[in-house]
């Protein structure tokens, strides 16, 4: 019986170090070194080897090391084979702060200021308060209610949507995204990318927005309609945009939203799985397999997620 | 018995519809207009007019329409005149709120990425949580304590320094300001003005942090030395800095901070009084006065704040 983690090499020396102190019945292989494939009953992987089967036959679940698995092919993994998104602390944490400091620079007018700066313009705004703010998250998992929960103490009128409704304390939840839509002053999206998510951000979507929001897309380059975003900041329907992501990444050279200056861009760094957290993740979903218990945060491969 | 308002025209219609409606027994009045100044017992304002016996000879309180009273002559004004400062829900809601934009902002590299961006360069930096990262305010009263308040949910480790002491839960409060510096990766100055404050955030303060420490000044102008802090940024002592306050304000046309990439530079915007809740407080203050109760913000005139 034997791990292997195909992923950041740098990281990789952590989980190795953590595996070696708290599961050495366990070998644990850094790849593309594996030992025996047919011992191999464990791959934490970003984008695994083309052949499972072939590579591993005797794998028992795949491990994304990340939160979403739109990288993986998953129409040709093996239906049998658990996939398991990562769900530990600190990448939820990473998320939390980062949407918190997209969402108050964009309620204080951050991006407005720095180009006012810019041509030496000290002119203010009246200060809305958070009270009279209302913001709007696309997607309530893990995550999304990770992103909420950090902003309800600022007091901003929150609203929320999700494929699958859930309550949510604080939270205005709507069964219809159109219904969120006109409450949401600032939008965030942290929906998972699949066929029916793809493009979601687009002119229609920016239409339906109060006139001069302003929108966070932490999730995937494949969610934002890039041209459309161009457009609806040059007419006002939005004020401002913070990018954690694009498709691709980088973004070409000479791309319009390197210069822009109401798209704040950020490397998808958004949230990073952090190895100390992520392997007590691993740990605790090992020890639910081992009991055969259900695992956590496996994905249902007909919605993609 | 009367009440004067000598501040933002604008702001004071506010104020006048709110007294006219809840204290419609105590006359409101604009200024210039004042009605029989003999009949004036309370002014608030920005700036006072230049003798106040001489021009209100019964005036019993003078509120300070904003937090700081460093604007006030106070050497100048009638000793026995008691001197209010600006405590009310609104303006310390919106210093909560721009000090966690700031702090998060600098959290999470947003100064270093827009640099980063404008070159368009993608590299990204580790993600450290703010459970990872220490923040310092400087001026622990009402507004340092809001602060601190708005970052401790995030689990950044907080410091805090005051020179009278006090105990907050959560935060690491110093006695010697020096003892918390070199702890103090992003820090804060909320300290009022006075002669001892007067260019506290210089050379000698800022070798004392740690390495790429950046910092928050959302109090006064004075509080810096400018040309301390542009050297601090070019020798990478300090990472980034966000200023809502500069001395004077605005600054000149081609002052090196419009153009700084790693100075971010507000219009004085962190916190505005709120007219809906300030004149809640007036009215409280007024009431304490008629019951013969101590007030709430009376100045220390030897203090200075």
């Amino acid at each position: 019986m034997a791990f292997v983690y195909k992923a950041d090499p740098a990281r990789g020396e952590v989980w190795k170090r953590h595996f070696a102190e708290r599961r050495p019945d366990l070998p644990f292989h850094l790849w593309p070194e594996t030992g025996d494939p047919a011992q191999v009953r464990y791959l934490c992987a970003w984008m695994p080897p083309d052949d499972i089967p072939g590579t591993f036959p005797n794998l028992e679940i795949l491990f994304s090391v990340g939160a979403g698995v739109d990288q993986l092919p998953l129409d040709t993994l093996p239906p049998s084979l658990p996939v398991v998104r990562m769900i530990e602390e600190g990448l939820t944490a990473g998320m939390a702060e980062y949407c918190a400091a997209a969402v108050l620079a964009l309620h204080r007018d951050l991006p407005l200021y720095r180009e006012r700066q810019a041509r030496g313009d000290w002119t203010a705004e009246p200060v809305r308060l958070a009270a009279q703010r209302s913001v709007g998250v696309m997607g309530l998992g893990v995550l999304g209610q990770a992103v909420l929960a950090a902003l309800r103490p600022f007091g901003f009128r929150l609203h929320g949507w999700n494929r699958s409704p859930r309550a949510i304390a604080g939270v205005t939840v709507h069964e219809r995204l159109e219904a969120m839509l006109p409450q949401a002053e600032i939008l965030i999206c942290l929906l998972p990318l699949t066929e029916q998510t793809r493009g979601i951000l687009d002119a229609r979507l920016f239409g339906m927005l109060p006139r001069g929001a302003r929108i966070v897309n932490a999730a995937r380059g494949g969610h934002l309609v890039e041209a459309d975003l161009l457009a609806a900041l040059e007419s006002g329907q939005l004020a401002a945009a913070v990018l954690d992501v694009a498709e691709p990444e980088p973004p070409p050279p000479g791309h319009p939203f390197w210069a822009h200056p109401r798209i704040w861009l950020t490397p998808h760094i958004a949230s990073m799985t952090q190895p100390e957290t992520a392997v007590e993740a691993v740990f605790a979903n090992l020890e639910r397999h081992a009991r055969g218990e259900p695992l956590v945060g496996v994905v249902e491969r007909g919605k993609g997620y």
